[in-house]
């Protein structure tokens, strides 16, 4: 079982998507993160679901949960609106890490390492200079436990 | 919209759970990762799918992208014989970090806060002592799409 065994395509955002774009993918697709592809149509980073929604979060609020208690629930719209000004760009995290891509010839070993050393629920799969599609930790798991 | 709105029931592990049966729940129900109660019955861990996974993969493979490499699909069988020997207890976090637990009045502002911050796609809702259930990241997307 290789990564090519494993791969479906899987939708991508480019930096400059709205991040009110990239969320409304997450929700209505139930993606457990997203791709974002640089110019070349290559992966330059994979967001997981929950920092696409840190943008939703403003600033003041992130690392305090009292501020973030006393807005109450009629100000859920403004997360949204805040998504529609802004792009994926500044999901971006200010520190990259490994990235969660691989090739086509990855083992099941080799992509559950993968996902747990990143701490990503999926894995983009790069071949002939191409994003060929990802692999989701459901997939995988959903494979792992057939076999 | 507060926590009492969005919260389902989810279900939960104990730390003696073996992680076969741990990786099971998460692969049958696709959920986006596990509630590890104690023997209250309190969350004592959230753990990310991708951290149960961990597990699956030998310790001597986890940093070394090359020795997953080498070992080919034949031995995909063997992680799930290491997964039947492991307990929950194994997966859980050498250093926890702050939880992403919450209480039944907390808005969806500090719902996505929470995610955000402990870079979780799963919130547990505790009140009067009790478990009383899980919001994800895909229902708080939802809710937030839909007002």
């Amino acid at each position: 079982m290789r990564a090519r065994d494993l791969l479906s395509p899987f939708p991508t955002v480019a930096l400059d998507t709205p991040v009110i774009e990239a969320a409304r993918l997450l929700a209505e697709q139930s993606l457990p993160g997203l791709i974002v592809v640089d110019e070349h149509g290559l992966p330059s980073s994979i967001l997981p679901g929950s920092q696409v929604l840190r943008l939703a979060v403003p600033a003041y609020c992130q690392d305090d949960p009292a501020l973030a208690r006393v807005i109450d629930e009629a100000h859920a719209d403004q997360l949204l609106r805040s998504l529609t000004a802004r792009t994926v760009r500044e999901a971006m995290p200010a520190n990259p890490r490994e990235l969660p891509v691989t090739d086509p010839d990855a083992t099941a070993l080799e992509l559950a390492a993968l996902m747990a050393r990143t701490h990503s629920p999926l894995v983009a799969v790069v071949g002939d200079g191409r994003l060929l599609g990802a692999i989701t930790l459901q997939k995988l798991l959903d494979r792992l436990m057939a076999a």
